[in-house]
């Protein structure tokens, strides 16, 4: 299956680096980290500028420095395509935080489809229009805790994006982690959010910073993921997530919990989450079935005050009318049949084992100045010593291995010293062999100084 | 199951009628239609105002009418709840422009399911993620005819969605059909731009009035659903289509093509679509499996040049990364098996049944000045004789016979003397049946002129 994932393109004029460096760099990241496949065409000059809003010349020049390292060829008259360095078996992923398909409970999955192929009533209703609020059987299931109201949603990035279409307008100001999940930066980036990126340490959010923070500015919404954060894979102690709500609180501000990852704790006890916590009912949690069960499935979820559920459900009559029916259906049968629980345990060994396999990798590895040493999830950060930028180490590496830089999370800091490893779609051996194979290119990478100065837009 | 389907409020403060009475015959009409079911708690009038962006009082007149109706109750301290017409077998709703259950081949989706349930490594692959794009087989299915390149969505809405995300910018013009389909409407409508609605008549969009348009407006698009257009049922000639694409070719404005129900032809021959007669191949045309097959599967295409795709792909990613996966491999193998084109001729053969019957009621009914004479499709658009208005049948008939007054799909004109019947979901006996309980509700509706006087919006 020939799979054209097209890139994140997130320019930010402001942050004293070069567009046509921006550019550069994201389509390179792009390229290396295999989400854009090699023989891709890429859009002419004239046509990705105008997507960008950006001078032509500023694409030419990004397209004339992946040309010049042989990363695109120009077809007279056909275009500019993607020649990325050949794939091999042998190549090495730790750029994708999503489940090993190898752990997937396949035969629970084919119970499943054999026991809705006999029930041909219910497949009928199925394949019937349903309500913008979801199935109703699996929001009664995920609202079981009786608290607020639930959202099916086409998975957790359709939850951000009515989010973001129901409460952002241009010009309003929103907190979150720094670095963050891409894929959250730009849905709301692009409703013309703009975003103050909180640090984050090997605790999560930086509490202190968020009370300076909210001393300066009233944002429309904060915006964390406590367990495991993606890239991180930090997590929030019980005391800094009553400080949280104590200050948006007192602030009035809403907040919006991402919960996908926190069935996946390997090690340590779980903590209750902000919702659980928030005796005001009053916090916008956000789930998941993509990394405790299937992404290919696109079901997620909002459990929220009902004013919020309908708001958001109004919102997503005009984006997809509903959520697929079949999917719904099947993933409610998976869970309440105890198929998913199963399924998490023997996830949460393997992900034990991979996380082990990552740290102690990582602990022998002297390239690496520090990393992040979570209790679950799917990812680790790491921070390079001496200085050596993560671009450059994927460079060394040649495709051998892949990983994200840094700089794709980034919000108001640049983070081109650290990357991102997702162990969690690895096994044990191909982990250690990576990471070795890692701290040899960054061994050979030229160090670098910071080279583009602070950052403008750093603000806390 | 539970139901909730949320309303779509589209208030526009330019038609000269006041704001509470837009909102109060929107929120009727989804109550009366079954869209907004009994039971279902309301946004308070503080929460609904911020929401729509108008005065708290405006929506307090409004809910007070509907509560003078019975159509809502206030519950201290609970909220505002409707309290709809009860729902009996005996209900016949030409609401709803959507397939027949009844007519499903649930056995031909049966077998598909069975099939990919014993196709474990093949199962394993869909529920990984997949690509933006769609899945490369149902893609390349779409595209057989060589031309352009396949988006997947999650349906035709999505498409359209897209479309005003990666094209349109606040305060850009287009041009729509008038009456249009209120999913389209409201989906620019929120993206800021300004909509001209262009008269349909009984052969489709008014090519005329498109040309004086274009003399006074370059619009950043023109959509048109060629085949039995939602809500008339209306199709153009060939000699039209040729002209839009002259028209528009010769100005330099893109063009969309809503085809979601061009497989459903009941009488008469095929006429090329847009795309097939544009020599310049530059359509952007949307199908979708929900008419033809299963609105329940959320799956539709954009079928478009490359760069269309690339950047609606690039716009999809942060709606909801991809479409389901295991809907696109099942619609997919429901076709190629012969199987859609099976059911489609079964489909055919009911729709031209239910249609007749349509047509000969409403020649029998003398309440009807002219209705609109479909060859395909699921709806057609009949005006009432004698200034009576479609709401006020709507109200006579408490809840007995149900359809979306012309009101629903109005654009810059009101449509007030106008409904549309979807005859599609329902048996000829009821649509028989239906029509003469309208005919009746209509004889008895107070007739009225035209009370809002001509709306300031319409240009031409």
């Amino acid at each position: 299956m020939a799979r054209v994932d097209l890139p994140a393109i997130p320019l930010n004029p402001e942050s004293g680096e070069p567009l046509y460096r921006q550019l550069y760099v994201s389509i390179k990241a792009g390229i290396q980290s295999g989400a854009i496949g090699d023989g891709v065409r890429l859009p002419a000059t004239r046509e990705l500028a105008g997507q960008l809003g950006v001078n032509r010349a500023t694409v030419g020049l990004a397209y004339e420095l992946l040309e010049k390292e042989g990363l695109l060829t120009a077809h007279v008259g056909r275009g500019t395509f993607v020649h990325a360095p050949p794939a091999s078996d042998g190549v090495i992923s730790f750029a994708s935080s999503r489940p090993a398909s190898e752990l997937f409970p396949v035969e629970a999955v084919q119970r499943i489809l054999q026991s809705t192929a006999r029930d041909g009533e219910r497949l009928r209703s199925l394949l019937q229009l349903g309500s913008p609020l979801g199935y109703q059987p699996l929001r009664e299931y995920l609202a079981s805790d009786g608290s607020g109201e639930v959202l099916i949603t086409s998975g957790c990035q359709q939850a951000l994006d009515l989010l973001a279409r129901a409460y952002v307008q241009p010009g309003d100001l929103l907190m979150v982690e720094d670095p963050v999940y891409p894929g959250l930066r730009e849905v709301f980036h692009r409703s013309g959010a703009r975003l103050i990126g909180l640090p984050v340490g090997e605790i999560g959010l930086d509490v202190e910073a968020l009370e300076l923070a909210l001393r300066r500015e009233h944002p429309r919404m904060l915006l964390v993921t406590p367990d495991f954060q993606n890239p991180t894979g930090a997590t929030l102690p019980v005391e800094a997530r009553q400080r949280i709500l104590e200050l948006v609180g007192r602030h009035g501000i809403p907040v919006v919990e991402i919960a996908i990852y926190r069935g996946l704790r390997y090690e340590g006890d779980d903590i209750p989450s902000l919702r659980d916590l928030d005796a005001s009912r009053s916090v916008i949690h956000i789930g998941s079935f993509s990394k405790i069960a299937f992404p290919g499935l696109r079901v997620g979820w909002v459990n929220a005050p009902r004013e919020v559920v309908e708001r958001l459900a109004e919102a997503k009559q005009w984006c997809d009318l509903h959520t697929d029916h079949l999917s719904q259906y099947l993933l409610h049968e998976f869970a309440r049949s105890g198929a998913l629980e199963a399924h998490r345990r023997q996830a949460l060994e393997a992900g034990r084992e991979r996380l082990r396999a990552a740290v102690e990798s990582l602990e022998a590895c002297r390239e690496v100045e520090h990393f992040t040493r979570p209790q679950g999830g799917m990812s680790l950060w790491a921070t390079l010593r001496g200085g050596v930028e993560a671009e450059r180490v994927l460079e060394m590496l040649a495709g051998r291995v892949t990983f994200l830089p840094g700089t794709a999370f980034a919000v108001s800091r640049r983070h081109v010293h650290s990357l991102r490893l997702s162990f969690a779609g690895l096994r044990p051996q191909a982990i250690r062999k990576g990471i070795g194979i890692l701290s040899e290119g960054a061994r050979q990478a030229p160090a670098a100084g910071e080279r583009y100065g602070t950052p403008h837009m750093a603000i806390v």
